[in-house]
């Protein structure tokens, strides 16, 4: 592999995944990775520019930012790209009235989204609401309409909590696919447009752009193909297997953010 | 299309579907769909062998035939190939400790198998015990395996209860699939093993044998790739939209099984 110094030189800006990066979530919030908030300070004091792009859809923006500001990490919700915000811009620019199959943590980011008479089926990162009641509802809607329309906050297949790996909203949305026979539109990471809009918010072209995440396929594969270039951290979800992924291969393998941010720090913008 | 006489010759064999052909579920057991007790009754009387071969794995097979019976169904539990039975065959086989992700109602058939710790997860229709706890811990019994194992007792998409349109074990199935980057082994329609064990038990030859089942793909199609005819009835989980299903082409399309067996009396043995 090149060196680092021609694996990082050019880089202006960086886009940070939170989950499994910043903190390992869980009871109470979670913990800070040892290391990430003091990295998040450094990284934001040089040059470079920074942003967030998580697919988090369980905890509102605010309450996410809340959270994490608690644990010490220097972040503001602007500074955030997440599903939500994100998905109600999209239901209103359509006419969309979504039947939301969602946590009630994150039920206040669609307070003003008509649900009634739903056209349409939101699917987040439900956790514990995913029973089978509310998975039969929301099949129910989507067999009614003629055009079923299903919208998955992320498709992620699971997530690291401190009491173990946990299964997320994309295993959720491949179940209502092979059941209803349509295929999802997915506002998240890996696709390419939540990205872009990542990349837009921060104003960085995406070969000037680096992503750093858990996810080797939904961070590291997705931020590839929008022409950025990744890192995976070793930390949060990440296995060992994951440096021999079949398809996807990430510009660097690092510890931590710590160890990102050093390198980052010695080797970009040149 | 060619006339019934030449698309029923020479069948000497029938199996039914029983779900949305014989009765459709829901409280109480469900109840009898018009015309198939004595369409059934006929049925025996001739001189055609018929076997049963369903994907209920919900309910145990003596639950099963005892629901049927008391509706004033002729059947017994040795005419009936259901899949818990053959799972618990391969278990034994291969020595196969499992995790059981299934409803309480089927758990007796599986009172002899070894569940200490598990090797493998067995999936079933769950129901209302497809609970994300439940779901999780399938998920992580599946993590810890280095050579995970995931057997699911069929693979439908959904079934009709006399409530609605439910989630089956496929949709589930399709989930654990997604999260833990595996595929299922299908004990049940349409895994062509499943369907060869049924004509065994019946003693007819798959071109001397006709399928009777609600569900295009599940039934129609999968006796289909094993050689058999196979007829869908309109009652159950059909939908008008299976007569132009992109890929699979009923042999004929019947109002129930009372109009399958008025044709098949008239027509097969010919």
């Amino acid at each position: 592999m090149a060196a680092w110094s021609e694996r990082l030189a050019g880089v202006r800006g960086v886009l940070l995944d939170i989950s499994g990066v910043l903190h390992d979530s869980g009871e109470g919030g979670g913990v800070p990775i040892p290391g990430s908030v003091e990295a998040l300070a450094r990284l934001k004091r040089s040059q470079l520019k920074v942003r967030f792009c998580t697919n988090e859809s369980q905890k509102s923006r605010g309450d996410l930012v809340g959270l994490l500001r608690h644990m010490g990490f220097d972040i503001s919700e602007g500074e955030v790209t997440a599903p939500a915000p994100a998905t109600c811009l999209i239901l209103k620019e359509r006419g969309l009235r979504p039947h939301l199959l969602i946590h009630d943590g994150i039920r206040s980011e669609f307070a003003q989204i008509d649900t009634s008479n739903p056209n349409c089926v939101v699917i987040a990162d439900a956790g514990e609401s995913f029973s089978y009641q509310n998975m039969n509802k929301a099949f129910q809607v989507l067999m009614e309409l003629d055009n079923p329309v299903l919208i998955s906050l992320g498709k992620g297949r699971y997530y690291k909590e401190t009491s173990g790996l946990m299964l997320d909203v994309g295993a959720y949305t491949k179940a209502l696919e092979y059941a209803c026979g349509i295929k999802a539109e997915v506002v998240g990471k890996p696709a390419p447009g939540y990205f872009q809009s990542a990349l837009q918010e921060m104003g960085v072209e995406s070969h000037e752009a680096i992503m750093i995440g858990d996810d080797i396929v939904g961070d590291v594969g997705g931020a590839q193909r929008c022409g950025m270039r990744a890192l995976q951290v070793r930390t949060g979800k990440f296995r060992p297997s994951d440096e021999h992924h079949p398809e996807v291969k990430a510009d660097g393998y690092v510890d931590n953010l710590a160890e990102a941010v050093d390198l980052l720090l010695q080797y970009a913008h040149q």
